[in-house]
Protein backbone atom coordinates (compact mmCIF):
# COMPACT_ATOMS: atom_id res chain seq x y z
CA UNK A 1 0.00 0.00 0.00
CA UNK A 2 1.07 3.27 -0.64
CA UNK A 3 2.93 5.46 1.85
CA UNK A 4 1.15 8.78 0.66
CA UNK A 5 -2.15 9.78 -0.10
CA UNK A 6 -3.33 11.23 -3.48
CA UNK A 7 -4.70 13.69 -1.71
CA UNK A 8 -1.39 13.98 0.62
CA UNK A 9 0.77 14.59 -2.83
CA UNK A 10 -1.58 16.86 -4.56
CA UNK A 11 -1.24 18.98 -1.31
CA UNK A 12 2.33 18.78 -1.54
CA UNK A 13 2.41 19.48 -5.38
CA UNK A 14 0.97 22.73 -4.42
CA UNK A 15 3.88 23.58 -1.92
CA UNK A 16 6.51 21.84 -3.61
CA UNK A 17 6.38 21.26 -6.89
CA UNK A 18 4.34 25.11 -7.80
CA UNK A 19 4.85 24.59 -11.38
CA UNK A 20 3.10 20.75 -11.77
CA UNK A 21 0.38 22.52 -10.03
CA UNK A 22 0.11 25.55 -12.04
CA UNK A 23 0.07 23.06 -15.16
CA UNK A 24 -2.65 21.35 -13.82
CA UNK A 25 -0.68 18.07 -13.10
CA UNK A 26 -2.93 15.47 -11.39
CA UNK A 27 -2.01 12.15 -9.14
CA UNK A 28 -4.31 10.10 -10.72
CA UNK A 29 -3.36 6.72 -8.96
CA UNK A 30 -1.16 5.44 -6.43
CA UNK A 31 0.79 2.40 -5.05
CA UNK A 32 3.68 0.90 -3.41
CA UNK A 33 6.20 1.64 -5.87
CA UNK A 34 3.75 2.79 -8.67
CA UNK A 35 2.00 5.99 -10.09
CA UNK A 36 -0.23 7.27 -12.99
CA UNK A 37 -0.52 11.10 -12.96
CA UNK A 38 -2.07 13.13 -16.29
CA UNK A 39 -1.19 16.36 -17.50
CA UNK A 40 -3.86 17.88 -18.51
CA UNK A 41 -4.37 19.34 -22.47
CA UNK A 42 -4.96 22.72 -21.39
CA UNK A 43 -1.82 23.33 -19.52
CA UNK A 44 0.59 26.30 -19.92
CA UNK A 45 3.10 24.70 -21.65
CA UNK A 46 2.27 23.60 -24.68
CA UNK A 47 3.84 24.22 -28.50
CA UNK A 48 1.99 25.52 -31.16
CA UNK A 49 0.07 23.40 -33.22
CA UNK A 50 -1.32 21.99 -29.76
CA UNK A 51 1.31 19.39 -29.45
CA UNK A 52 2.87 19.30 -25.95
CA UNK A 53 6.90 20.19 -25.39
CA UNK A 54 9.59 18.45 -24.86
CA UNK A 55 10.24 19.93 -20.90
CA UNK A 56 6.39 19.66 -20.39
CA UNK A 57 6.69 15.72 -21.08
CA UNK A 58 10.16 15.76 -18.64
CA UNK A 59 8.63 17.99 -15.98
CA UNK A 60 5.93 15.08 -16.13
CA UNK A 61 7.59 12.67 -16.63
CA UNK A 62 10.10 13.58 -12.97
CA UNK A 63 6.56 14.46 -11.18
CA UNK A 64 5.54 11.10 -11.40
CA UNK A 65 8.72 9.81 -10.44
CA UNK A 66 8.44 11.50 -7.35
CA UNK A 67 5.08 10.64 -6.68
CA UNK A 68 6.73 7.09 -6.78
CA UNK A 69 9.53 7.32 -4.76
CA UNK A 70 7.11 8.82 -2.32
CA UNK A 71 4.62 5.58 -2.52
CA UNK A 72 7.35 4.08 -1.00
CA UNK A 73 9.42 5.96 1.69
CA UNK A 74 6.27 8.40 2.26
CA UNK A 75 6.55 12.17 2.28
CA UNK A 76 10.61 13.04 2.76
CA UNK A 77 11.30 16.86 1.83
CA UNK A 78 15.00 16.21 0.77
CA UNK A 79 14.48 13.21 -2.04
CA UNK A 80 15.91 14.58 -4.86
CA UNK A 81 16.69 13.85 -8.89
CA UNK A 82 20.26 13.25 -9.33
CA UNK A 83 19.40 11.46 -12.85
CA UNK A 84 17.48 11.87 -15.49
CA UNK A 85 17.04 10.27 -18.59
CA UNK A 86 14.07 10.57 -21.73
CA UNK A 87 14.08 9.21 -25.24
CA UNK A 88 11.49 11.25 -27.30
CA UNK A 89 9.28 8.78 -29.22
CA UNK A 90 6.72 10.23 -31.06
CA UNK A 91 5.03 13.77 -31.15
CA UNK A 92 2.11 13.51 -28.93
CA UNK A 93 -1.40 14.13 -30.21
CA UNK A 94 -3.26 17.22 -29.28
CA UNK A 95 -4.51 15.81 -25.89
CA UNK A 96 -4.30 14.54 -22.27
CA UNK A 97 -0.61 13.07 -21.38
CA UNK A 98 -0.74 10.16 -19.38
CA UNK A 99 2.71 9.29 -16.98
CA UNK A 100 2.88 5.59 -15.67
CA UNK A 101 5.95 5.20 -12.97
CA UNK A 102 6.97 2.20 -11.29
CA UNK A 103 10.19 1.75 -9.49
CA UNK A 104 13.11 -0.35 -10.89
CA UNK A 105 15.15 -0.62 -7.44
CA UNK A 106 14.73 1.24 -4.42
CA UNK A 107 17.71 0.92 -1.88
CA UNK A 108 19.05 2.76 0.70
CA UNK A 109 20.84 5.72 -1.15
CA UNK A 110 19.32 5.73 -4.83
CA UNK A 111 15.94 4.59 -5.87
CA UNK A 112 15.75 4.13 -9.79
CA UNK A 113 12.34 4.84 -11.31
CA UNK A 114 10.99 4.33 -14.72
CA UNK A 115 8.28 6.10 -16.20
CA UNK A 116 6.32 5.79 -19.98
CA UNK A 117 4.11 8.68 -21.59
CA UNK A 118 1.08 8.05 -23.36
CA UNK A 119 -1.01 10.07 -25.62
CA UNK A 120 -4.72 9.82 -24.18
CA UNK A 121 -5.96 10.68 -27.73
CA UNK A 122 -3.77 7.59 -29.71
CA UNK A 123 -6.43 4.84 -31.21
CA UNK A 124 -3.65 2.10 -30.14
CA UNK A 125 -1.98 3.47 -27.25
CA UNK A 126 1.23 4.18 -27.78
CA UNK A 127 4.18 5.52 -25.80
CA UNK A 128 5.19 8.80 -26.57
CA UNK A 129 8.39 8.97 -24.63
CA UNK A 130 9.96 6.55 -22.26
CA UNK A 131 12.45 7.69 -19.17
CA UNK A 132 14.57 6.16 -16.34
CA UNK A 133 15.87 8.17 -13.20
CA UNK A 134 17.79 8.15 -9.82
CA UNK A 135 16.48 9.76 -6.85
CA UNK A 136 18.78 10.70 -4.34
CA UNK A 137 17.62 8.98 -0.75
CA UNK A 138 18.45 11.20 2.50
CA UNK A 139 20.16 9.27 4.78
CA UNK A 140 17.67 7.60 7.62
CA UNK A 141 14.31 7.90 5.92
CA UNK A 142 14.03 5.08 3.50
CA UNK A 143 10.90 3.42 4.27
CA UNK A 144 12.68 0.02 3.35
CA UNK A 145 15.11 0.24 6.17
CA UNK A 146 13.25 2.20 9.18
CA UNK A 147 10.45 4.03 7.88
CA UNK A 148 11.48 7.07 9.51
CA UNK A 149 9.51 9.77 7.28
CA UNK A 150 6.91 12.09 8.41
CA UNK B 1 29.32 32.63 -36.91
CA UNK B 2 25.95 31.61 -36.17
CA UNK B 3 23.19 31.37 -38.32
CA UNK B 4 20.41 32.73 -36.28
CA UNK B 5 20.68 36.10 -34.57
CA UNK B 6 19.99 36.50 -31.17
CA UNK B 7 16.64 38.68 -32.13
CA UNK B 8 15.73 36.10 -34.40
CA UNK B 9 15.78 33.15 -31.51
CA UNK B 10 14.03 35.22 -29.30
CA UNK B 11 11.13 35.51 -31.93
CA UNK B 12 10.85 32.61 -32.27
CA UNK B 13 10.76 31.89 -29.11
CA UNK B 14 7.59 33.13 -28.56
CA UNK B 15 6.26 31.21 -30.95
CA UNK B 16 7.75 28.16 -30.96
CA UNK B 17 8.70 27.41 -26.86
CA UNK B 18 6.33 29.66 -25.34
CA UNK B 19 6.34 27.88 -21.75
CA UNK B 20 10.39 29.29 -22.33
CA UNK B 21 9.35 32.66 -23.61
CA UNK B 22 6.87 33.45 -20.09
CA UNK B 23 9.77 32.00 -18.26
CA UNK B 24 11.64 34.70 -19.13
CA UNK B 25 14.17 32.91 -20.64
CA UNK B 26 16.82 34.53 -22.69
CA UNK B 27 19.79 33.90 -25.00
CA UNK B 28 22.43 35.86 -24.18
CA UNK B 29 24.78 34.72 -27.02
CA UNK B 30 25.20 33.32 -29.73
CA UNK B 31 28.34 31.95 -31.98
CA UNK B 32 27.93 28.80 -34.43
CA UNK B 33 28.04 25.61 -32.47
CA UNK B 34 27.79 27.21 -29.54
CA UNK B 35 25.21 29.23 -26.61
CA UNK B 36 24.33 30.75 -23.85
CA UNK B 37 20.79 31.21 -22.40
CA UNK B 38 19.82 32.48 -19.05
CA UNK B 39 17.06 31.53 -16.56
CA UNK B 40 16.23 34.88 -14.90
CA UNK B 41 15.32 34.10 -10.87
CA UNK B 42 11.80 35.65 -10.80
CA UNK B 43 10.37 32.62 -13.48
CA UNK B 44 7.00 30.86 -12.66
CA UNK B 45 9.15 27.55 -12.07
CA UNK B 46 10.31 28.16 -8.27
CA UNK B 47 10.48 25.65 -5.60
CA UNK B 48 9.92 26.83 -2.01
CA UNK B 49 13.01 28.20 -0.19
CA UNK B 50 14.00 30.05 -3.87
CA UNK B 51 15.65 27.48 -5.43
CA UNK B 52 14.93 26.34 -9.09
CA UNK B 53 13.18 23.23 -9.84
CA UNK B 54 14.62 20.48 -11.84
CA UNK B 55 12.27 20.46 -14.94
CA UNK B 56 13.23 24.33 -14.96
CA UNK B 57 16.69 23.38 -15.13
CA UNK B 58 15.43 20.81 -18.05
CA UNK B 59 13.77 23.40 -19.96
CA UNK B 60 17.03 26.02 -19.88
CA UNK B 61 19.32 22.58 -20.72
CA UNK B 62 16.94 21.76 -23.78
CA UNK B 63 16.27 25.34 -24.94
CA UNK B 64 19.98 26.08 -24.82
CA UNK B 65 20.42 22.63 -26.85
CA UNK B 66 17.91 23.92 -29.38
CA UNK B 67 19.98 27.13 -29.81
CA UNK B 68 22.91 25.34 -30.08
CA UNK B 69 21.41 23.13 -33.44
CA UNK B 70 20.00 26.11 -34.97
CA UNK B 71 22.95 28.32 -34.42
CA UNK B 72 24.28 25.79 -37.22
CA UNK B 73 21.25 24.73 -39.43
CA UNK B 74 19.78 28.01 -39.30
CA UNK B 75 15.77 28.06 -38.10
CA UNK B 76 14.31 24.76 -38.75
CA UNK B 77 11.07 24.03 -37.42
CA UNK B 78 11.29 20.50 -37.18
CA UNK B 79 14.36 19.68 -35.23
CA UNK B 80 13.59 17.88 -31.85
CA UNK B 81 14.80 16.53 -29.19
CA UNK B 82 15.29 12.62 -29.00
CA UNK B 83 17.27 11.93 -26.00
CA UNK B 84 18.01 14.10 -22.86
CA UNK B 85 20.27 13.06 -20.27
CA UNK B 86 20.71 15.18 -17.63
CA UNK B 87 22.91 14.68 -14.18
CA UNK B 88 22.31 17.10 -10.98
CA UNK B 89 25.18 18.32 -9.49
CA UNK B 90 24.38 20.85 -6.58
CA UNK B 91 20.90 22.83 -5.39
CA UNK B 92 21.34 25.89 -7.07
CA UNK B 93 21.45 29.20 -4.60
CA UNK B 94 18.49 31.37 -5.53
CA UNK B 95 19.44 33.76 -8.37
CA UNK B 96 19.67 33.25 -12.23
CA UNK B 97 20.98 30.06 -14.07
CA UNK B 98 23.56 30.20 -17.20
CA UNK B 99 23.77 27.92 -19.22
CA UNK B 100 26.38 27.38 -21.55
CA UNK B 101 25.75 24.88 -24.34
CA UNK B 102 27.86 23.77 -27.31
CA UNK B 103 28.34 20.92 -30.02
CA UNK B 104 29.26 17.81 -29.69
CA UNK B 105 28.58 16.39 -32.89
CA UNK B 106 26.72 17.84 -35.62
CA UNK B 107 25.87 14.80 -38.18
CA UNK B 108 23.89 14.56 -41.30
CA UNK B 109 20.80 12.99 -39.21
CA UNK B 110 21.36 13.77 -35.32
CA UNK B 111 23.36 16.69 -33.45
CA UNK B 112 24.80 15.46 -30.02
CA UNK B 113 24.70 18.88 -27.91
CA UNK B 114 26.30 19.88 -24.22
CA UNK B 115 25.45 21.75 -21.65
CA UNK B 116 26.64 22.84 -18.01
CA UNK B 117 24.21 25.03 -16.06
CA UNK B 118 25.62 27.17 -13.86
CA UNK B 119 24.39 29.54 -10.52
CA UNK B 120 24.81 33.05 -11.05
CA UNK B 121 25.75 33.95 -7.26
CA UNK B 122 28.31 31.46 -6.86
CA UNK B 123 30.93 32.70 -5.26
CA UNK B 124 33.10 30.17 -7.49
CA UNK B 125 31.43 29.23 -10.76
CA UNK B 126 30.58 25.57 -10.74
CA UNK B 127 28.27 23.84 -12.18
CA UNK B 128 24.55 23.20 -10.92
CA UNK B 129 23.80 20.69 -13.83
CA UNK B 130 25.30 18.55 -17.15
CA UNK B 131 23.06 17.50 -19.85
CA UNK B 132 23.81 16.12 -22.95
CA UNK B 133 21.04 15.60 -25.60
CA UNK B 134 20.75 14.16 -28.79
CA UNK B 135 18.42 16.62 -32.03
CA UNK B 136 16.80 14.68 -34.84
CA UNK B 137 17.59 16.75 -37.93
CA UNK B 138 15.05 16.76 -40.78
CA UNK B 139 16.11 15.70 -43.86
CA UNK B 140 17.89 17.80 -46.07
CA UNK B 141 18.11 20.72 -43.51
CA UNK B 142 21.16 19.72 -42.28
CA UNK B 143 23.41 23.70 -42.98
CA UNK B 144 26.68 21.05 -43.19
CA UNK B 145 25.28 19.98 -46.20
CA UNK B 146 23.09 22.34 -48.22
CA UNK B 147 22.92 25.89 -46.27
CA UNK B 148 20.57 26.52 -43.48
CA UNK B 149 16.84 26.57 -44.10
CA UNK B 150 14.88 29.04 -42.91
CA UNK C 1 7.54 -13.99 -35.76
CA UNK C 2 11.17 -12.75 -35.49
CA UNK C 3 12.81 -11.66 -38.74
CA UNK C 4 16.05 -13.53 -37.86
CA UNK C 5 16.71 -17.22 -36.14
CA UNK C 6 18.43 -18.02 -32.91
CA UNK C 7 21.02 -20.04 -35.57
CA UNK C 8 21.39 -17.02 -37.86
CA UNK C 9 22.23 -14.32 -34.80
CA UNK C 10 24.66 -16.90 -33.52
CA UNK C 11 26.42 -17.08 -36.71
CA UNK C 12 26.63 -13.54 -37.20
CA UNK C 13 27.74 -12.92 -33.92
CA UNK C 14 31.00 -14.92 -34.62
CA UNK C 15 31.43 -12.78 -37.45
CA UNK C 16 30.12 -9.14 -36.37
CA UNK C 17 30.47 -9.28 -31.99
CA UNK C 18 33.64 -11.65 -32.08
CA UNK C 19 33.99 -10.12 -28.36
CA UNK C 20 30.56 -11.50 -27.59
CA UNK C 21 31.09 -14.82 -28.85
CA UNK C 22 34.24 -14.96 -27.36
CA UNK C 23 32.92 -14.66 -24.16
CA UNK C 24 29.96 -16.98 -24.36
CA UNK C 25 27.21 -14.69 -24.83
CA UNK C 26 24.34 -16.62 -26.55
CA UNK C 27 20.82 -16.22 -28.13
CA UNK C 28 18.64 -17.88 -25.98
CA UNK C 29 14.93 -16.50 -27.19
CA UNK C 30 13.60 -14.50 -29.96
CA UNK C 31 10.38 -13.20 -31.12
CA UNK C 32 9.50 -10.52 -33.35
CA UNK C 33 10.63 -7.53 -30.84
CA UNK C 34 12.25 -8.90 -27.94
CA UNK C 35 14.97 -11.31 -27.45
CA UNK C 36 16.47 -12.85 -24.28
CA UNK C 37 20.34 -13.53 -24.37
CA UNK C 38 22.95 -15.14 -21.84
CA UNK C 39 26.20 -14.34 -20.21
CA UNK C 40 27.29 -17.44 -19.05
CA UNK C 41 29.14 -17.06 -15.72
CA UNK C 42 32.48 -18.45 -17.29
CA UNK C 43 33.28 -15.85 -19.55
CA UNK C 44 36.15 -13.97 -19.44
CA UNK C 45 35.23 -10.39 -18.36
CA UNK C 46 34.70 -11.37 -14.29
CA UNK C 47 35.95 -9.55 -11.22
CA UNK C 48 37.77 -10.69 -8.71
CA UNK C 49 34.90 -12.56 -6.09
CA UNK C 50 33.01 -14.03 -8.94
CA UNK C 51 31.13 -11.06 -9.77
CA UNK C 52 30.20 -9.60 -13.19
CA UNK C 53 32.20 -6.54 -14.22
CA UNK C 54 29.97 -2.99 -15.59
CA UNK C 55 31.56 -3.77 -18.83
CA UNK C 56 30.03 -7.05 -19.28
CA UNK C 57 26.49 -6.17 -18.33
CA UNK C 58 27.28 -3.14 -20.91
CA UNK C 59 27.93 -5.50 -23.71
CA UNK C 60 25.54 -8.17 -22.67
CA UNK C 61 22.85 -5.30 -22.63
CA UNK C 62 23.95 -3.76 -26.03
CA UNK C 63 24.17 -6.93 -27.77
CA UNK C 64 20.78 -7.84 -26.62
CA UNK C 65 19.85 -4.44 -27.98
CA UNK C 66 20.96 -5.49 -31.35
CA UNK C 67 19.31 -8.83 -31.42
CA UNK C 68 15.80 -6.75 -30.82
CA UNK C 69 16.19 -4.73 -33.23
CA UNK C 70 17.65 -7.52 -35.76
CA UNK C 71 14.56 -9.14 -34.53
CA UNK C 72 12.48 -6.49 -36.69
CA UNK C 73 14.49 -5.53 -39.73
CA UNK C 74 16.06 -8.61 -40.09
CA UNK C 75 19.86 -9.15 -40.87
CA UNK C 76 20.95 -5.29 -41.16
CA UNK C 77 24.93 -4.59 -40.61
CA UNK C 78 25.01 -1.16 -40.65
CA UNK C 79 22.33 -0.59 -37.31
CA UNK C 80 24.65 1.06 -34.96
CA UNK C 81 23.84 2.00 -31.72
CA UNK C 82 23.90 5.49 -31.09
CA UNK C 83 22.83 6.22 -27.10
CA UNK C 84 23.39 3.93 -24.42
CA UNK C 85 21.98 4.47 -20.97
CA UNK C 86 22.61 1.75 -18.23
CA UNK C 87 21.57 1.73 -14.61
CA UNK C 88 23.22 -0.43 -12.07
CA UNK C 89 21.30 -1.53 -9.58
CA UNK C 90 22.81 -4.50 -7.85
CA UNK C 91 25.81 -6.33 -7.46
CA UNK C 92 25.19 -9.38 -9.53
CA UNK C 93 25.59 -12.85 -8.01
CA UNK C 94 28.14 -15.26 -9.10
CA UNK C 95 26.52 -17.05 -11.71
CA UNK C 96 24.50 -16.51 -15.22
CA UNK C 97 23.38 -13.28 -16.29
CA UNK C 98 20.13 -13.26 -18.14
CA UNK C 99 19.15 -10.11 -20.24
CA UNK C 100 15.74 -9.81 -21.30
CA UNK C 101 15.43 -7.03 -24.25
CA UNK C 102 12.14 -5.61 -25.89
CA UNK C 103 11.27 -3.15 -28.12
CA UNK C 104 9.93 0.36 -27.18
CA UNK C 105 9.67 2.30 -30.63
CA UNK C 106 11.29 1.16 -33.83
CA UNK C 107 10.99 4.12 -36.01
CA UNK C 108 11.88 4.82 -39.94
CA UNK C 109 15.33 6.60 -38.90
CA UNK C 110 16.20 5.27 -35.27
CA UNK C 111 15.11 2.61 -32.76
CA UNK C 112 14.51 2.57 -29.06
CA UNK C 113 15.26 -0.66 -26.79
CA UNK C 114 14.80 -1.48 -22.98
CA UNK C 115 16.79 -4.32 -21.49
CA UNK C 116 16.82 -5.62 -18.33
CA UNK C 117 19.87 -8.10 -16.68
CA UNK C 118 18.79 -10.73 -14.32
CA UNK C 119 20.87 -12.35 -11.77
CA UNK C 120 20.05 -16.38 -12.66
CA UNK C 121 20.89 -17.11 -8.91
CA UNK C 122 18.69 -14.98 -7.52
CA UNK C 123 16.40 -16.52 -4.88
CA UNK C 124 14.32 -13.68 -5.98
CA UNK C 125 14.15 -12.59 -9.54
CA UNK C 126 15.53 -9.04 -9.18
CA UNK C 127 17.26 -6.82 -11.82
CA UNK C 128 20.94 -6.07 -11.50
CA UNK C 129 20.80 -3.86 -14.44
CA UNK C 130 18.59 -1.37 -16.59
CA UNK C 131 19.19 -0.07 -19.95
CA UNK C 132 18.09 1.86 -22.71
CA UNK C 133 19.78 2.28 -26.06
CA UNK C 134 18.68 3.99 -29.30
CA UNK C 135 19.73 1.79 -32.25
CA UNK C 136 20.10 4.25 -35.77
CA UNK C 137 18.73 2.37 -38.90
CA UNK C 138 20.60 2.80 -42.18
CA UNK C 139 18.32 4.19 -44.50
CA UNK C 140 15.35 1.78 -46.76
CA UNK C 141 16.34 -0.90 -44.58
CA UNK C 142 13.68 -0.72 -42.01
CA UNK C 143 11.45 -3.89 -41.91
CA UNK C 144 8.50 -2.18 -40.85
CA UNK C 145 8.56 0.02 -44.30
CA UNK C 146 9.78 -2.19 -47.16
CA UNK C 147 10.90 -5.22 -45.34
CA UNK C 148 14.19 -6.72 -43.79
CA UNK C 149 17.26 -6.83 -45.97
CA UNK C 150 19.42 -9.70 -45.46
CA UNK D 1 47.96 15.99 -7.58
CA UNK D 2 46.63 12.78 -8.29
CA UNK D 3 46.12 10.09 -4.93
CA UNK D 4 46.93 7.30 -7.41
CA UNK D 5 50.44 7.21 -9.29
CA UNK D 6 50.28 5.46 -12.58
CA UNK D 7 52.00 2.24 -12.16
CA UNK D 8 49.25 1.78 -8.73
CA UNK D 9 46.58 2.33 -10.97
CA UNK D 10 48.02 -0.48 -13.64
CA UNK D 11 48.85 -2.84 -10.85
CA UNK D 12 45.21 -2.54 -9.50
CA UNK D 13 43.79 -2.70 -13.45
CA UNK D 14 44.86 -6.32 -13.14
CA UNK D 15 43.18 -7.08 -9.87
CA UNK D 16 40.20 -5.22 -10.34
CA UNK D 17 39.55 -5.03 -13.96
CA UNK D 18 41.22 -7.79 -15.66
CA UNK D 19 39.00 -7.25 -18.83
CA UNK D 20 40.47 -3.98 -19.21
CA UNK D 21 44.13 -5.34 -18.53
CA UNK D 22 43.80 -8.33 -20.75
CA UNK D 23 42.71 -5.84 -23.80
CA UNK D 24 45.97 -3.74 -23.29
CA UNK D 25 44.36 -1.02 -21.89
CA UNK D 26 46.78 1.27 -20.24
CA UNK D 27 46.68 4.48 -18.27
CA UNK D 28 48.91 7.35 -20.28
CA UNK D 29 47.92 10.11 -17.40
CA UNK D 30 46.95 11.29 -14.58
CA UNK D 31 46.42 14.12 -12.62
CA UNK D 32 43.56 15.44 -9.78
CA UNK D 33 40.35 15.07 -11.36
CA UNK D 34 42.24 13.84 -14.67
CA UNK D 35 42.34 11.17 -16.75
CA UNK D 36 43.67 9.89 -20.14
CA UNK D 37 44.04 6.43 -20.97
CA UNK D 38 44.63 4.35 -24.32
CA UNK D 39 42.95 1.13 -25.48
CA UNK D 40 45.26 -0.14 -28.46
CA UNK D 41 43.98 -1.13 -31.45
CA UNK D 42 45.61 -4.92 -31.48
CA UNK D 43 43.12 -5.49 -28.42
CA UNK D 44 40.61 -8.40 -28.32
CA UNK D 45 37.37 -6.63 -28.90
CA UNK D 46 37.71 -5.63 -33.03
CA UNK D 47 34.72 -5.93 -35.13
CA UNK D 48 35.62 -6.97 -38.67
CA UNK D 49 36.67 -4.42 -41.09
CA UNK D 50 39.00 -3.26 -37.91
CA UNK D 51 37.02 -0.62 -36.28
CA UNK D 52 36.71 -0.72 -32.09
CA UNK D 53 33.45 -1.85 -31.03
CA UNK D 54 30.48 -0.13 -29.17
CA UNK D 55 31.42 -2.45 -26.24
CA UNK D 56 35.14 -1.50 -26.36
CA UNK D 57 34.62 2.10 -26.11
CA UNK D 58 32.05 1.38 -23.10
CA UNK D 59 34.51 -0.58 -21.33
CA UNK D 60 37.34 2.11 -22.21
CA UNK D 61 35.14 5.35 -20.84
CA UNK D 62 33.88 3.24 -18.10
CA UNK D 63 37.77 2.13 -16.97
CA UNK D 64 38.72 6.06 -17.56
CA UNK D 65 35.96 7.10 -15.00
CA UNK D 66 37.53 5.01 -12.08
CA UNK D 67 40.71 6.14 -12.97
CA UNK D 68 39.30 9.97 -12.80
CA UNK D 69 37.61 8.68 -9.56
CA UNK D 70 40.37 7.26 -7.99
CA UNK D 71 42.96 9.98 -8.71
CA UNK D 72 40.56 12.15 -6.18
CA UNK D 73 39.76 9.62 -3.84
CA UNK D 74 42.64 7.48 -3.97
CA UNK D 75 42.04 3.56 -4.13
CA UNK D 76 38.78 2.54 -2.98
CA UNK D 77 37.76 -0.80 -3.92
CA UNK D 78 34.37 -0.24 -3.42
CA UNK D 79 33.90 2.69 -5.54
CA UNK D 80 31.38 1.26 -8.35
CA UNK D 81 29.09 2.76 -11.38
CA UNK D 82 25.56 3.33 -10.76
CA UNK D 83 24.84 5.08 -14.11
CA UNK D 84 26.57 5.54 -17.50
CA UNK D 85 25.16 7.20 -20.79
CA UNK D 86 27.27 7.12 -24.21
CA UNK D 87 27.06 8.89 -27.53
CA UNK D 88 28.61 6.87 -30.27
CA UNK D 89 28.87 9.81 -32.77
CA UNK D 90 31.70 8.85 -35.75
CA UNK D 91 32.68 4.86 -36.52
CA UNK D 92 36.42 4.66 -35.25
CA UNK D 93 39.01 4.79 -37.67
CA UNK D 94 41.60 1.75 -37.39
CA UNK D 95 44.05 2.55 -34.52
CA UNK D 96 44.66 2.90 -31.19
CA UNK D 97 41.59 4.61 -29.06
CA UNK D 98 42.42 7.68 -26.35
CA UNK D 99 39.91 8.24 -23.65
CA UNK D 100 40.42 11.58 -21.66
CA UNK D 101 38.56 11.75 -18.91
CA UNK D 102 38.05 14.88 -16.21
CA UNK D 103 35.67 15.28 -13.37
CA UNK D 104 32.58 17.21 -13.44
CA UNK D 105 31.41 16.93 -9.66
CA UNK D 106 32.77 14.85 -6.58
CA UNK D 107 29.84 14.92 -3.85
CA UNK D 108 30.12 12.96 -0.72
CA UNK D 109 28.62 9.81 -1.99
CA UNK D 110 28.69 10.32 -5.84
CA UNK D 111 31.00 11.34 -8.28
CA UNK D 112 30.17 12.71 -12.09
CA UNK D 113 32.58 12.30 -14.69
CA UNK D 114 32.87 12.56 -18.32
CA UNK D 115 35.00 10.93 -20.90
CA UNK D 116 35.46 11.63 -24.61
CA UNK D 117 36.98 9.23 -27.01
CA UNK D 118 38.88 9.84 -30.01
CA UNK D 119 40.62 7.87 -33.05
CA UNK D 120 44.33 8.41 -32.72
CA UNK D 121 44.26 7.92 -36.69
CA UNK D 122 42.50 11.13 -37.14
CA UNK D 123 43.39 13.70 -39.51
CA UNK D 124 41.29 16.16 -37.09
CA UNK D 125 41.03 15.17 -33.44
CA UNK D 126 37.26 14.97 -33.41
CA UNK D 127 35.43 12.70 -30.94
CA UNK D 128 34.38 9.06 -31.69
CA UNK D 129 32.02 8.79 -28.10
CA UNK D 130 31.25 11.35 -25.32
CA UNK D 131 29.98 9.55 -21.96
CA UNK D 132 28.94 10.80 -18.61
CA UNK D 133 28.89 8.57 -15.82
CA UNK D 134 28.46 8.45 -12.11
CA UNK D 135 30.32 6.81 -9.60
CA UNK D 136 29.14 5.64 -6.16
CA UNK D 137 31.95 6.33 -3.24
CA UNK D 138 31.08 4.29 0.03
CA UNK D 139 30.98 6.30 3.07
CA UNK D 140 33.67 7.60 4.49
CA UNK D 141 36.01 6.49 1.98
CA UNK D 142 35.65 10.34 -0.68
CA UNK D 143 39.08 11.89 0.09
CA UNK D 144 37.18 15.09 -0.33
CA UNK D 145 35.97 14.32 3.30
CA UNK D 146 38.95 12.78 5.75
CA UNK D 147 41.29 11.38 3.47
CA UNK D 148 40.17 7.50 4.67
CA UNK D 149 41.84 5.33 1.76
CA UNK D 150 44.25 3.06 0.85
Amino acid sequence: MAKITIAEFQKLMTEELPWAAEAGMRLQAIEYGKATMVLPFAGNMLRPGGTVSGPSMMALADGTMYAVVLSMIGHVKLAVTTNFNINFLRKPLPGDLIAEGGIIKLGKRLGVIEVTLFSEHGVSREPVAHATGTYSIPPASNGANNGAVK
